[in-house]
């Protein structure tokens, strides 16, 4: 199947409602390379993105199964920087934090305006958010 | 594990009737790479296809599950091309046309015999087939 | 490195230039998994690149080489198909069509107008271009 | 996620007694190469093993499904070789060895001691076992 | 490009008399992902290569660089084993043999014949040749 | 080749001197998966890695290639934190520091002795440095 597809279904499975979506590189009989398309949602919307994916791509056969999560509850929290206020995503473990990261679209933007590296910005806004936390998270 | 095995291992396990065979490359404790072995059955093949990758790997244990498949229904059709009768495999959706593909194996011998690129003699018969089902394929 | 950093480096190394980038899965010692990031570019946009990649990545160190390439003429020419004029790129070698490709962006708006599988319309472009090139192809 | 942390990751499933750990390159959308981590455990192991993942990685979500699972029965024997007494696994399948194999930690210490290549340390112990077996193996 | 096409690729390939080929698999921008084809050969069999890979993929331009190599010398002798005469590869460096491998080949024939497992034939007739050369190993 | 001697090699070969290893996953013909090592090394440590490898592994040819390289600069600094002293690496460009880490195996200690996710004391160093490099750091 032609590569330049992915970013597109990508894109429409998404649109559906998919909570994940990933390949995989596999090894085929004949040596034929190919690529494990792996898509997670809930049951609803199973037969809606199995219907694209046969439409769209090269597929003759689409296997699934039910699987258990575990997740964190998250919540977005904007909270003030150097940078100005930015979207933080926090994520909690039985009531408390445990991680949280800044949203890296808006730090892609801040690193463009402020001519720096988006690692630099990512980092400071991370150890503002530290700072913040040091007395509340889980340790 | 020797790599040299991987073909006749295919071979022996398409032969007991599984469906399909895949491998995939992940890395384990101590830096070790390791491949996967993954085969697609019926589960009354099962038990046939584990006592053989017990017997013919290094491997201490396999794990299996069972999987929900949708497939599409398959039929294989002869279809007059510029280079002769082309079996062509034909998937189906719901009852109509939704792709299909020349067989592999006869296009690499028409490749042969008339000096061109697969990739030729594959597409020159796909547009054969897309001309014939103009009017027929879900759109 | 944080894996969402990678779409945005993509796009600020090809805004420098590069000719192309790709990314391969490497495993390292102590068993840690890493990313190999390759760009293709002329030499002289080689310390621009160079500085833009130790700026924003983590990594401590690039290697590079020259390399020969034999890569093929291009022309990206308009054709008219049923779904309107599709711009097509054509490649040559020693003077003479040897493939092409309709422009995918340009599909992806198509599937999407027409409510089609991207695969229907990408497969309909190239077999109108096809037939027009049927005598011009070197076989 | 730093790719350091996977041997000390490693080492503390391990702990709690996981059966098996290994990762596996994935891709996800936006260009995001990822690593996806596969634990294999006794039922009563996963909650704590699911804590420790969610509390030393990035990840905001654990799948985990039932397996069922075909093992070998293993046992470790000392058998006499010229460099000494090797421990050796021996695997079995309906009660009679099927395959075996010399310690690795042990074929390490021999090769350091007698200035050989691991690979033939490992071969001169393995042809001793498999003298000794020549009438008991399956064949 | 479609996966099928490897197989015949390959031989093609090593027909015009390529030392070895292998393929990658590695991601390219906007989610592409994507094979690399790496191919070993002569300087003289160069422009040979290139024109087929041209013509029978769909790539638009080909590196190469020339490398050094360190080889080992081989030299096929037959074996007197329980299984008959068996074609032996022995590798030598500086003019002293250094490994061994059985060839695939026969010893898949005689998997068949004596209906034993490929791991087992190979590593019987592995360790006849490892008693035999006891003596003249490099260690 | 057995997996379980990749660790063993990697120590070989960084105690020669190796500036990096890793492994890359590949795929040969007759469906072979198989691992490409790579080693970089400097000029004069070339031929003790080519001849061990030889001899350790299962490979009958090496293929090698001068590569040119921009490195950063590296200085270990002792840094106070609330977890006491640590090594942190810092890397400077063009005589500026552009980037650091904490020593990872510094950190496991730490997060064993605190019963901290190691992610939380690598963070919490991190943030450390941060603070004392605000004014400092290229941007």
């Amino acid at each position: 199947m032609n590569g330049e597809i992915y970013s597109y279904l990508y894109e429409k499975i998404l649109k559906i409602g998919a909570l994940d979506i990933y390949t995989q590189s596999i090894y085929m009989k004949k040596n034929r390379p190919a690529v494990k398309l792996c898509v997670i949602c809930e049951e609803e919307k199973l037969s809606e993105i199995i219907e694209l994916i046969l439409k769209e791509t090269t597929t003759l056969g689409i296997r699934y199964n039910k699987f258990l999560r575990e997740t964190l509850d998250r919540k977005i929290v904007k909270i003030k920087t150097k940078y100005g206020n930015i979207s933080i995503k926090f994520a909690y473990y039985k009531g408390k934090i445990l991680k949280y990261s800044p949203e890296y679209e808006e730090c892609k933007v801040i690193a463009e305006n402020f001519k720096l590296p988006l690692k630099t910005v990512y980092e400071d806004i991370t150890c503002t958010v530290n700072k913040y936390l040091e007395s509340f998270r889980i340790k």
